[in-house]
């Protein structure tokens, strides 16, 4: 069993933490949050106890820390953690910041350090199974790539401000993903983006509607289609276009129930929330971290960060240029 | 080309008449119709000329008739156009009383006589695509069979009255569908049944709603639902149940658009009207009797109505006693 | 917390096991198994002890217990451990014996015991979800009901050899989702049986493939379709006709990736085990026990196994008789 | 009944002239060809006349002109036909050569002119049914659209050699449909190109897979998608992205069979030929034909094909000079 920390009891911190409880490799010993009633809930229903981080990374009996906190602690926090030797699985994205980010190289990027970036989708039971059979190379091989991910509806408008933008709070998960189906990083992009959503998102400088265009090395030619609201639940679907045929994932339904009148025949709806849509994912996530303490190297690391981040930054070159931008990883 | 003769102007007379004007090796030469409106109408409409039924079966130049008046005139116009050497194409069914059809054995059933019978679904592009893979053998053996057949809303009482009862009228295509998919005849039936739709139908003694289970000698299971309303179109569903899995038809949409909202993801409407669902059967039917016309024979004869026949009453048989009844063909 | 204590460690009852541990509300404190290396294993597993059922019974801080024996165990150990005072979550069937089941009333229909059948389906949330909405009434009265209820393949004939027979052991899930979806009791049964899966189940005087008919009181109809094997995995659909439309449950898929090629498009596998398929309703179950724990009343309790074992011999009677059967509850 | 000509007896001249047959208002009297082999067949199976393009032009009692040559005769016939005061009915597209197609505004754009451009799609049942809920508000305003458009497979290289380019051959069809379906014109195009289909349509200079951005001046976006080869039959897929929700229009399919095995389940195979997925489309583009020769406005004129080709032209010199290139009209 290896003893953990969960930094941050916010939303995604509880999921984590949760998790970390029910995985029988893992025991959730501490919890660390600024707001001291968050962290006594969250130790109190989960069994870990209170602490501060320095005596988190100063427990020789702590060999993870998860951290969940806000963004903007992401990387000061899995610098510090793993220069106290700990393995770290850090929520995305690594930074808002790409010179920032590019800058903890030394700390992270090494051979050393254990970081394992959660870029939850590539835990996902159905895409990993896309993944599988598109490597496999059953249909020749992948020449285009279609990426849906449109969300239920916008976030606050006060969050949206803190957010980094729309390309590196949202689309940051289709880069990441692109990158791990196309199987090469992009070296192009092309951003045609507008805020149609809500005009308060387009009067604080960020966009909530975009279509995006990767062009890889080798010619693949990838399509990211986002939106901030979808009315129609999670639209979170991949399509991959190979020599021989289609590979494609599709949404997730509330249940397999229907109801056929007169209109023709109803599905139940489609997920709504990225925390049910993903619920699998974070459980296969902090598996995987156990893995990482068992001695695996992490799935995905620092410089899935930075590629992710740095085609965050093209994308938004282009949009405010109309036009492409060539990727500087 | 042949000649033929449309005897029945009412709404399948005409649905056959436009179809033999428009099948590149018949002339739709005769109408006949009691009524002189409606021999007038659809005369006019399709180049054709009125006639009696005694000047039509006189012509030398006429090779063809299709019967498509009213059912108690099916039996008796086949035997006359039979005997007047025309070739028959006759809507179903043959007629609502089994030892009047038996008797017309001499007439309708010898090697001479060429007798089309119209069970429309066998010429279904969908149900023949489905019998063709059960009987390719791909899954295997088939072992168990499920047919549902649901109309979209009852018809007239008036109708309901003179129909000879829902299994005559409406189950008589089931059980026809079902000898053919089959392949091979029924031996025993048991039928629950009641009248849940309209009570008129059952004040007039007759169902509306039925479950029916059909053996055959080598113990093959056949299931048909019946249901005189769905409330959510014509409801033409089969799945064949084969030792390596299942093949299975589909409802017709009335297009592929689809909307997806807060609900979930909502198809187009079903096809609403069996002329509709059918309307390709009933052009291939019309193929079907120019290739008669030409020397081949009927693929549905005056025995596949018999025996159709002969399971509805021992359904009905079954009904009313609420015991399993053998088949006597 | 409520202390349970979980009889028998073959397959059912590590699952319970494994979902009590999860379970906020509940500790698994013991594990009882004749087979010492089975107990062992499960409790070390679990961290609980293991025990014989004397000693759990005899343990007032033991407030409930698991009943997952063998078949021929559930009736003497759920009146055993009601005796005792303990609530009960005791698997399915009661016994396979009708007339011994019954001779159980007073001890277990009582209203102070708390007996819970596992009766899983009721848990599974696609059911739950179709049951809620037909009794709605969103799409008026419900008439007649499909079930098809469809295994893999199918089990050990040393298994089936002592099951009681297809109907007490595999059609009982659906005599009972019959029951539950129908809101009222069938009073009579018609069974169509045979065996085409494998020979020795015939030779062992089983059947393996029905399709069964049942009618109530108000005129409902109900078709019951059953094989031991389907060769496409794991078919569990349910199809409700009420007075305005249909609505249906369908399978579940082991992911939403589909393949499309020259063959058209194909979806991924259907979930293939029942562990799988129910996985949710075992955990559901857990959850319910655990609301009886805390004072609800069980959901599906003694006279919900005898009202279902009672179909089930109706069912055989039918079969044997090729008759109609009055059931007798 | 309307009297017309068919000039071209090639593949679509042919479908041309099977649907004139069979309209009811409409009489097919000549068919011209240059190959008189062509011509003499075509006549025959029809039951028209051979004639020049000069006799027919001359011919009072001809009231329509099918367009159904070669590509680079489609303006001159037009302007021809138009000229004589028929009524022209012309397959898409309206030439290769936008300063040329231009040229003819004052022949072909004027008031007294009625040119029928033959853009198929826009007569697709499913089609029209999506536009016609798009334009019903339903769903709220579109914001972006998604047309897939992927062939089965590449044409000869000596076609492409010929084509235009596939952006006017083939997506000259999307632009079309985006114009239709957006309701806009749009006025931003960037086009990612590759060939990687078939090297022989690289080194002829052409492309044959691409995805594509359009911007309209109110903001809306829409990609396409376009390939030469598919693998899996034809892909003509629309999804509309509207403010309450999803609008979309799927493939049709050869039948409604399915099977279901240890894989899954398979759909029947997509349609694959253009002729078979559109041969409702073109009947009905030959009903619009007897409408305008009834006085109707063409639904599709001169200034669809200017525009449908202006983009086309934009699309390459995007393609071309890797940038977003404003569309000039």
């Amino acid at each position: 069993m290896h003893n953990i920390a969960v930094i941050g009891a916010g939303r995604i911190g509880r999921i984590h933490a949760s998790n970390a409880k029910t995985d029988p490799r893992i025991d959730l010993k501490y919890v660390v949050d600024p707001i001291a009633s968050s962290a006594d809930d969250l130790a109190s229903s989960t069994g870990a106890k209170v602490a501060g981080l320095g005596e988190v990374l100063a427990d020789p009996d702590v060999s993870g820390v998860v951290v969940a906190s806000s963004t903007d602690t992401h990387l000061e926090f899995s610098v510090a953690a793993t220069a106290a030797g700990k393995a770290v699985f850090c929520e995305k994205p690594i930074d808002l910041d790409l010179s920032k980010a590019r800058a903890a190289a030394t700390a992270l990027g090494s051979d050393d350090a254990r970081l394992f970036l959660g870029f939850n989708r590539r835990f996902d039971h159905n895409f990993r199974q896309l993944r599988d059979r598109i490597h496999s190379g059953e249909m020749g091989a992948l020449e285009t790539l279609h990426i849906i991910s449109h969300d239920p509806s916008p976030p606050p408008i006060d969050y949206v401000r803190v957010s980094g933008g729309m390309f590196k709070d949202m689309t940051i998960h289709d880069f990441d993903m692109a990158r791990w189906l196309l199987g090469e990083d992009p070296v192009e992009v092309y951003a045609a983006a507008t805020s149609v959503v809500d005009p308060a998102i387009g009067e604080a400088g960020d966009v909530d509607t975009a279509k995006i265009l990767l062009r890889t090395q080798s010619g693949k030619i990838c399509v990211i289609s986002n939106s901030r609201r979808s009315g129609y639940g999670y639209d979170q679907r991949i399509e991959a276009f190979c020599a021989k045929g289609l590979l494609r994932a599709g949404n997730v339904l509330s249940s397999t129930v229907e109801v056929w009148g007169e209109f023709g025949s109803q599905t139940d709806a489609l997920q709504n929330f990225f925390l049910d849509r993903y619920a699998g994912a974070y459980r296969s996530e902090m598996s995987h971290f156990a893995d990482i303490l068992d001695g695996a190297t992490p799935a995905v690391g620092y410089q899935d960060g930075i590629s992710a981040l740095a085609i965050a930054e093209a994308a938004m070159e282009s949009h405010l240029g109309s036009k492409a931008v060539a990727i500087r990883y």
